[in-house]
């Protein structure tokens, strides 16, 4: 990444050491901050492909698996074909100009080209112009329709905010809570490390709960409790909790009962609650551990939690739609002071609008073909996997079959995913291979990691990414690989591991 | 914006007053920052927009005329065709199978389905997974060779960082420079409001230094070694001096003479350069006053400044491209510590990439259709305006007929664009105007502004948005509307002025 090969640079440096811009002279936060999904790993992994591509045969893979981060449509998810119907129409009214619209409709179903027509109204005509800071207001209101249908509860559209992804949404929020050095936030443990890395550069304080690894990834309100009692006998003024649920690293998905009593927590304490809830269609047993809003369980628990402040964010960049690359998500406000929201409102304008691509995937998200229309048989098959290769059977099988598999490893343990799309298998690593992370100046899992990229061009992240309970090793792994892919892939991480723990045996 | 009218959120915070997040807790600096572009009189104006579609003919105009922001395609610019056929290819390859091939040829000309495919193959096949954070490679390496064309030095794709528009990027160097609550940031008034606003977020301190209205917006050294001088003796650690060229709000255009000496006082005064360089196209002197980077005006002045740090910011929003609302950026580092660049891919990296369709738009600037190419005539065309109603001719026409316009009003004064697509007109107010503004709790330009807006539907933005000479008044408006447009939009700015001069005399 940016390496210093430009012979220009490099001499300027030389010749002038004094540049206002250094690591030392910099703003500390930038400087200390982390960011695994995207570090180390990652950025050795791109240099491993260059290679790859410049010289075929000079490694002992032939190709990269990005297992480091959630990226289905790199990994062979297809997208959901009326959704980018309608996007190619948007993109290019011309298709719908008189004179080609008898070729066109022998390539677009009709419900494409209507509902192209329909959001182009919504957006002055052009999805190059700029939109509402907030978002196209059609689409909020269909977003507010989607979450009114999906939990039960009323839904206003002036309380969502559409988002380029759900991160600049959390970030916004943090950004708006740390408003001093004490301010503390709490994070599971292990967590998503945009929540970390957004503490820090806003000047926060990470408040750690611990998810039970022993219990399936359990979040309890005990542990929640001893978190918060800690922090604020250590002077932090603690305003909001984070809940990821579905899990991320960790695949867990919360029961009805266990959210009761985490909104129960959030009032009783006066936090914040954070839901981000991006992995809401990622589910491996529907029965047993459905999907369940917070917004929803907020709302269900009656009058006296009417204050709670819930703030619930989602993205097109999960599930069965995968888009991660067009950058769409929103926030959904749950009694937010409306002062507030118009600051978050203030926030936004200064980025001037979500990229529009991104809003119109969050309307085709909320607002899918239905019954009787003419895209709706395809749809419901893609989304479905009746025939698809990389839909949620297809994930849940992918699911179990690597976590059964890393299950076999010597001093591996690993929790079956109950949603998410990624495994935190737990590698007991010897004193010896600690020994020679240290000497390389590497965390144990960062060492580890490292060496099975080398060995077969598998990208995982290392878990001191995500942050985890002292001496113990994990890494996070996607199991988004093609199922026809999952043997060879399982196979070269076998040989990989037992060739390691016999080394450092 | 964000109205309390949800009556569950409005009775949430009635009963309990206590919310963790109200305008007293949060964030001071996300309370007190401004940003004038999208602030009092878009919000009016967008509730103005919807009682119009709500009860047509209730209100004294027809329509509102959004010139508060530099938004082309809202005011009928028609995008590139080449680019948006491109665009829809991507967004739907199925268009390319072979079945589809024969039908698809009659529409898309053979340059921009051989372009689609060779961008499909540099995005993992899909324009829906998450691209590098620094940027598509093979879209680096355009801007790269683009950028080397326009001006006859080196450039390297690993100094080119993809954004979401040329804001983030400078949020990005903002960020990184403002260690601690003594960075100043060298700032031109009247300025573009990301500025301000920025610096106000990140904790640092604008330090103002005043383009020369009676000289058509001039920059002179003289007047940034006084602002610096003033401001190093305050205490600050300067660190960093912004140029937006073409201006924002004022439309001027540097000399080469001028950017040399900028350059200079940069390397004496051991200064970031930061050149805001998203007008670059919008040159209507091209004679007199043609563009130039500065990353060429520095690499024409030898060794001896080579030690310089630059960092250059362009867009694919203005010009003629005008696709601002799909959030594509870059921005050029030039002297700049690898390690501190380091630190821009860090920052990048947690928001993972910038969006898809930004990158790709990115990629048909810099690379348009060349003499020869199938699609070439008609880019031609639509660049250039020999037909188009919308490009670069027509503009200038427009910035003339408006500041020509706006010199024939009462108390008046507006010099010419040079660049860009704003005016930024002077506005003598009566003391009774300014007393009533006052007593509406409103700037004087505020309170014009808004009037003009009510009785018009004409959205500008006051000057106190951009920061203006102590006792001056302005507004920036752009020239955008349609030509056709234009005679009946400057007859309705004539009325309502004489009559707002008449009442406040």
């Amino acid at each position: 990444m940016s390496p210093s090969n430009e012979s220009s640079t490099a001499a300027a440096a030389a010749a002038r050491p004094g540049k206002v811009m250094t690591l030392e002279s910099i703003n500390k936060r930038v400087v200390n901050f982390e960011y695994a999904v995207r570090g180390e790993q990652a950025i050795r992994a791109e240099q491993l492909r260059k290679q790859l591509a410049d010289r075929p045969g000079s490694l002992p893979f032939k190709s990269i698996v990005s297992c480091n981060i959630g990226n289905p449509q790199q990994l062979q998810q297809s997208p959901i074909t009326f959704f980018r119907q309608v996007s190619a129409l948007t993109e290019y009214p011309d298709l719908m100009k008189p004179e080609n619209l008898p070729m066109t409709s022998k390539i677009f179903p009709s419900d494409a080209i209507q509902r192209a027509k329909e959001l182009l109204v919504a957006m002055s005509g052009s999805s190059g112009a700029y939109t509402h800071s907030q978002g196209i207001p059609l689409v909020r209101e269909r977003v507010a329709k989607f979450i009114e249908q999906r939990d039960g509860y009323p839904s206003n559209p002036d309380n969502i905010f559409l988002t380029a992804g759900a991160s600049p949404g959390v970030q916004t929020v943090l950004q708006t809570l740390i408003a001093h050095d004490k301010v503390g936030i709490m994070i599971p443990i292990p967590q998503y490390p945009l929540y970390t890395a957004s503490i820090a550069l806003f000047g926060g304080n990470a408040v750690p709960y611990y998810l039970d690894e022993a219990r399936d990834w359990g979040l309890t309100v005990e542990e929640l409790s001893r978190s918060l009692a800690e922090s604020r006998s250590q002077g932090l003024d603690v305003r909001a909790l984070c809940v990821i649920n579905p899990g991320n690293p960790t695949g867990q998905c919360l029961s009805l009962d266990n959210m009761r009593q985490i909104v129960d927590f959030c009032h009783r304490e006066k936090l914040v609650l954070m839901a981000d809830e991006v992995y809401q269609t990622n589910i491996y047993k529907p029965a047993e551990l459905p999907f369940h809003s917070f917004k929803k369980v907020l709302k269900s628990m009656g009058p006296a939690y009417e204050g709670v402040e819930l703030v619930s964010f989602h993205s097109v960049s999960k599930g069965t739609v995968g888009e991660c690359g067009r950058r769409g998500g929103y926030f959904e406000c749950t009694g937010i002071d409306p002062q507030v929201q118009e600051m978050f409102y203030k926030i936004a304008s200064v980025s001037l609008c979500p990229p529009a691509q991104g809003q119109l995937m969050i309307e085709h998200m909320v607002n899918p073909p239905k019954p009787g229309d003419p895209s709706y048989e395809l749809y419901a098959k893609e989304n479905t996997a009746i025939y698809g290769k990389s839909r949620p059977e297809s994930l849940r099988r992918r699911a179990d079959k690597l976590a059964s598999a890393f299950n076999t490893l010597e001093g591996v343990t690993c929790n079956a995913a109950q949603g998410a799309m990624y495994l935190f298998p737990r590698v007991r690593l010897s004193d010896k291979a600690i020994k020679a992370a240290e000497a390389a100046g590497k965390t144990p899992d960062g060492f580890y990691s490292m060496a099975l990229l080398e060995a077969t061009g598998v990208c995982v992240v290392p878990g001191s990414g995500f942050r985890q309970e002292k001496d113990t090793f994990h890494f996070r792994s996607t199991f988004l690989p093609p199922e026809e892919q999952m043997d060879q892939f399982i196979a070269s991480i076998k040989t990989f591991h037992s060739e390691f723990m016999d080394k450092y045996r």
